[in-house]
């Protein structure tokens, strides 16, 4: 029943889009206002008091945990990057008010608490994880003046939003006042699916680097002679597949998937190419060596090509394993559900756990999607593995008091 | 005297732009509707009655051809692209304004005209030629479904200027109502320059045709496998290598200008990437041949990476050769200013005169510029050489005279 409930949320959530023909929800927007609103009802629904905080993600707390112990977070993030799934964020949402709607009265030694994030994936202000690291203490007033491809900075938008701009860094929640955090995510990725299993242990998230590089060339009337070229498109070009044989051999999973060029006319050559990288890696040390080859290629190129290259750095974060006993109780979770011993996998994905990491303890619950498809239309769960996923992040809170207890 | 008003004038021009930080001025603009204004001054203040055409061409005729007897037409093109230069195509319109300033009483044989074309470049619709075509009789009103980046159709866009969108083909002249055109132009290459020449003859316009080409694969997360993975974007940065290398080789200039990707998210994989081919060739046979070549390659890249590969050509042009006895008088031109041995070039370049060798014999001078730099703010003529091509032109106009008279 509930699982059925979880997918027909996820469905009514999916007609908040900020375009017709697909999913994009993006931070601070007028889509996001009204997702808020209803994940808040929905909360309320389920037995919690329901606040949003001062930097747009919404909260909930049971209302019997009525005193400050500390809690322990159920959450994910409820933004999307364009023409994504229903599922990605959505999903760990969704399953979080479900099992707070079923402990609503269970008499636990920590508070129990909600949080439905309002940026994880970064898409509008180019950096990511804004609502989580916010809660998570890491806010930045200067991302104030990041600013969106319109050329509206976030602190105008913030404001259009109904926040306060300044007070955006009082999200944060105290160290202590937490015992832990669970975030339950599809997989995006193919491996629970290719072995056959519903649910997943995440051990540690990978670590990962986001960087604009640019090109710079020059201008010219395409009838110019080869040898007068400084051609910045060509050399981006070069740059791409570069990244992608050095990071293929290598095994960090890189892409390029924005590009731009100036002055993006048919008979000009491209005076100015730039591109991004993310590029990931189970740890920050091999992300790296894989960045000093990509690196090497990149200025490679720009010297054979008479180019002028730019690198800059937009996001770092290292790898964020889970803590033992939160691994220890998803698993038993997991096998709460009938799958004894649960399969342990690295999330090559960036999530909330990743900034809420610097608070308190992580732990993450993958639940199987469909051909490993995710930040497409096609982003598709089982309401069987739902069902698992709401009963094992259950027992895994259970088993939790139980340890504690 | 005249060259310095030459340059003044192309000054002035440049500050009808689209944009504060460089030269944009595309066709069926509020830029337009100002140069157009100017540009019909500057013809009557040269002694030639001046009135806008049906395509928003603006025209000139001299007061003394009261008669319709067939005309000489010397001009070029008003419209840039974006981030353009003072001169390619403004030289030309203005170089045959002193001209026809300078024989305003003179006894020709044949009438004289001038014109400033509206779109030569084509940036704003994706195909060129606009002016000058529906000048030489080819309009076709397909064209008036064009749409912009904006999605505002040509339609639209011609009513707004104040053309009758139906009445645009009107503009066609008579077959035989001209004996010929001259088109004074810059180089837009080093050759010139390289051989310490200021003005050269231009035997042939280069065959060009321009396509289109799209990949489509699949929007996944940054996080999917390789193997899984149906990149747009790589796809594309393999094609663009590829063409440089094939195009390289065969000496058939070739650019890629433009790209987009879709969904452009930093963190999600292309699941479309479309650019542009610009393919130039000596001839229309070499061209073919070599995109024979490129064809080839792109269909191996689709296939090697699950990819849908797309083509559509948006605009063919054949070589268009000057006429003999035009040549001649180009050069008699420019030897009556000192060279007398002139140097002959082929024009990779497109221009105005392919559209009306459709409709009368057509010749071409080049002018030297600095570096070969065109289609950049950079782009630069000497004073002395201008001065150069308007003796030139004019003594062309009297060589043909002579001859046929």
């Amino acid at each position: 029943m509930t699982a059925q409930r979880v997918l027909a949320r996820a469905d009514e959530l999916s007609t908040h889009s900020a375009r017709e023909d697909g999913i994009e929800r993006a931070y601070l927007t007028p889509e996001q206002t009204r997702v808020n609103a209803i994940a808040a009802a929905w909360m309320r629904e389920a037995g919690l008091r329901s606040w949003p905080d001062e930097a747009a993600n919404v909260c909930g707390r049971r209302h019997i945990d009525d005193d400050d112990r500390p809690a322990l977070l159920l959450g994910s993030h409820l933004d999307t990057v364009p023409g994504a799934g229903r599922y990605d964020g959505i999903l760990g949402v969704l399953v979080a008010i479900e099992v707070a709607d079923r402990l609503r009265d269970a008499d636990l030694p920590f508070a129990l608490e909600v949080v439905a994030f309002g940026d994880e994936e970064g898409t509008r202000f180019g950096t990511t994880l804004l609502g989580s690291r916010a809660l998570a203490g890491g806010w930045k007033d200067a991302w104030l003046d990041l600013s969106d491809a319109d050329g509206i900075a976030l602190r105008d938008a913030a404001t259009t939003f109904g926040l306060i701009p300044e007070n955006i860094g009082n999200a944060a929640r105290a160290p202590g006042s937490l015992v832990g955090y669970l975030e339950c995510h599809i997989e995006q990725g193919p491996r629970l699916e290719d072995l056959d299993r519903a649910l997943g242990v995440v051990t540690t998230i990978a670590a990962a680097e986001r960087r604009v590089i640019s090109y710079r060339g020059e201008a010219r009337h395409s009838a110019t002679p080869w040898e007068l070229r400084r051609d910045a498109l060509l050399g981006a070009s070069e740059g791409i597949v570069a990244i992608e044989r050095i990071a293929r051999d290598r095994g960090s999973p890189a892409t390029v998937g924005r590009i731009r060029v100036e002055p993006d006319a048919v008979n000009v050559i491209a005076g100015f190419a730039e591109f991004s990288l993310d590029l990931r890696d189970a740890t920050a040390a091999g992300r790296d060596a894989t960045w000093g080859h990509i690196r090497h290629e990149l200025h490679r190129i720009a010297g054979d090509k008479g180019l002028d290259l730019e690198v800059t750095s937009t996001h770092v974060a290292p790898e964020a394993p889970s803590a033992p006993h939160l691994q220890a109780a998803i698993a038993a979770g997991i096998a709460a559900t009938g799958d004894a011993d649960p399969i342990e996998l690295v999330s090559i994905a960036g999530h909330d756990a990743m900034a809420i990491a610097d608070l308190t303890e992580i732990g993450m619950l993958f639940v199987r999607c469909a051909g490993g498809i995710s930040h497409h239309a096609d982003e598709s769960v089982r309401e069987d593995d739902v069902a698992l996923a709401i009963d094992a992040l259950e027992a895994a809170v259970l088993h939790l008091a139980a340890e504690s207890g």
